[in-house]
């Protein structure tokens, strides 16, 4: 029995239209011999205004209470896409998180799956029933609603897949994880096969397509994700484990972020434990930092570059001059115009002189590089922010575009 | 514990506003000692748009997927209704159907309540939580999402209430049950105390105010309920086992129905059978008849009246005419312009005369009765439909406004 858990978008069930496209889409991959579930999210703007209204009854809703407001959004979609499935001549039966079970642990509005009840699924299957799920949802064992926090219908059936052994497709209103953004790099390609890993270094790309959580869920249970438009029969990108990913180029794709805010504090005494009290400070106020990078010290002095979300700017400033003043450094620097750019892949791992590549594409734009972060597989550099576009576009020309060349030049190096 | 269920029907928590009010409510039973379980309605329309929403998808929606649909609008209902309470300050924790949880049958958009679950409501009271639960639905023993049919939350709060062992209190849009109605007769005056009987008896004022199979309900357990508005103060109705009726008036109530066509068969021959031929046949189109009245024969033939709801007139002249050709009856004549007034209460067990009276308050205001039929509480006659009103108000005037002189003769005749 070959299962394939078919995830539809909100806005893929937006409209009653819609969702008869997407009952269409499951029959296709009935008749294709799949024995599809089908999981859906609430139809597209249904969540948010449960949130309006429950905000306009309480300023800070219980969140048992919210769990059991939104859960709602789901219900109603699922009960409507059987129905669709029913009318189209394919018996279909929805299922609530409860009822399935997807059992989660007790962190309401953010819970997450602890297991996932497969029987009644599989007795349906058999039956020739096509279960329709709730994404979202889930019930702790004393029978209390859940959810998975935003996007959380990926998750769901992410982990659908993953406990029915099934390859898991991902209908969306993109058509799949591109090179770069399209609307900076109008070059910009699908990719075919993509790691889970990098598939979670490029985030800010990815973030449009799927949930990031649930691809971490992904690659832990190697389940396949298949990320397609529901409006078009065109593959998609394939969301795979790192041996399945055949070619391995350098690079396979580039981003850009321009939410940050980068900080500076400088002539900090380089002595154990001053990193740590910054860190701590930010931390204790919830303030989430990217990129950290401190030189070599000079003469018992360093200087310390952050970055942080620019919603959290003037936070991080206020906390962050107490401290600097409070451990004799000289000043701290504010920059909000910077963009980290980033490029990401796993044959990086291997191939030897992708950042001096990157480097040379940036100098040779004339673009000026104000800090540098590397992990295994991605380079990220802080520039200007208003070379932010022409570093994207100049990156994606050479690293992506020029390829089958790069990777002649990659093969060689790995001589 | 004094425990109170407290029901809201959907036009009392038809907005954010409304369910505060509502919440008030509560904190008012709190606050006298109760321990309030609180009973909620969808929010007045969210069921009617929910059901058109599924007749756009499905000329006829499986039942299973349309309960699984509208059991939305209360769960909606409920966390909006507990989010209230919080806020005002009172621990509150709403509960659909399944979590109660309120087994029904399996007979999906009707279901029967086969048993409920109350220790979890109980160790939430103790805990000093409000138990807010979603009216209307149940949950099979197969974890099926199921509903209890128009109106079925009435039902839901008297079920809850017998298995507490509490008295139910009915918050709704009228202030109780009155005499007769008040559109008709401004003189009508609300009922203080009705028993159950009456109360079903008077179907036609009644079903305004409640489901009528939540009285039955009641009058099993003998939940002792009270009927009353929800933006009022005042006193409403208690609907109540006979024997708590202390004031038993031979007229609690008057009612008219002109929703009915008359039939008569003229001259059908009276041997065994006929009426069973006519009856099954209605019987098997789904046509539901009220009065039948047959007279003594003559010379072998009689006439037989009945009457059935003017929207199946039209199915029943055809069926009947079929069926009066081949038994040899002489005509089927047909009345759409009848009222049926009938006068209710469990006095008239023990009051010699009313019927008379009744027959004569219509004769002296010129009103000729076409069909008399009785049962032990309650006198029906079909007349003139336009003397509907005045009948009704003639008999009002007679037995419930001059109820004192009433019960004197009445006291008399008894002798």
């Amino acid at each position: 029995m070959k299962i394939l858990v078919q995830k539809f978008g909100g806005t893929s069930v937006g409209t009653l239209e819609r969702i008869e496209l997407c009952a269409k889409r499951v029959i296709k991959a009935l008749e294709k011999g799949y024995k599809p579930v089908v999981v859906s999210s609430a139809m597209a703007g249904e969540t948010d205004s449960l949130i309006e209204l429950a905000k306009k009854v309480h300023p800070r809703p219980p969140e048992r209470e919210m769990d059991t407001l939104l859960a709602v959004g789901e219900q109603k979609a699922i009960a409507l896409f059987a129905m669709t499935l029913n009318k189209l001549g394919y018996p279909a039966v929805s299922l609530c998180g409860w009822q399935v079970p997807i059992i989660t642990d007790n962190v309401h509005t953010k819970a997450r799956i602890r297991k996932i009840g497969i029987s009644r699924l599989l007795s349906l299957i058999e039956e020739g029933y096509i279960p329709v799920v709730a994404g979202f949802q889930g019930v702790t064992e004393d029978w209390e609603i859940t959810t998975l926090g935003r996007g959380g219908s990926d998750t769901t059936a992410v982990a659908l897949a993953a406990a029915l052994k099934a390859d898991c497709e991902i209908n969306t209103d993109v058509p799949g994880v591109f090179t770069a953004d399209p609307r900076i790099v109008p070059n910009a390609k699908k990719i075919k096969k993509i790691s889970y890993e990098e598939m979670l270094e490029l985030a800010s790309l990815g973030a449009k397509v799927m949930q990031i959580r649930s691809v971490e869920f992904a690659a832990k249970y190697n389940v396949r994700i298949h990320v397609r438009s529901t409006f078009s029969e065109e593959e998609g990108t394939w969301i795979v484990p790192e041996d399945e990913v055949m070619e391995k180029v350098a690079v396979r794709g580039i981003t850009v972020d321009t939410k940050e805010t980068r900080f500076t504090v400088v002539r900090v005494p380089d002595k154990p434990g001053i990193a740590a009290e910054i860190f701590k400070a930010l931390g204790d106020a919830h303030i989430v930092v990217d990129m950290i990078v401190q030189n070599v010290s000079h003469e018992g002095y360093t200087d310390m570059s952050f970055t942080v979300n620019k919603t959290d700017a003037d936070k991080a400033e206020e906390i962050v001059k107490k401290i600097a003043q409070k451990i004799g450094a000289k000043e701290v620097v504010r920059d909000d115009k910077v963009a980290k750019i980033s490029i990401v892949g796993i044959g990086m791992k291997s191939a030897y002189g992708v950042a001096g590549r990157m480097f040379d594409i940036l100098a040779r734009n004339g673009i000026n590089i104000k800090a540098i972060s590397t992990s295994e597989i991605k380079i990220s550099c802080l520039i200007d922010e208003k070379y932010a576009e022409l570093a994207v576009r100049a990156l994606h020309e050479e690293f992506i575009e020029e390829m089958e060349e790069f990777e002649t030049i990659n093969g060689k190096n790995k001589e």
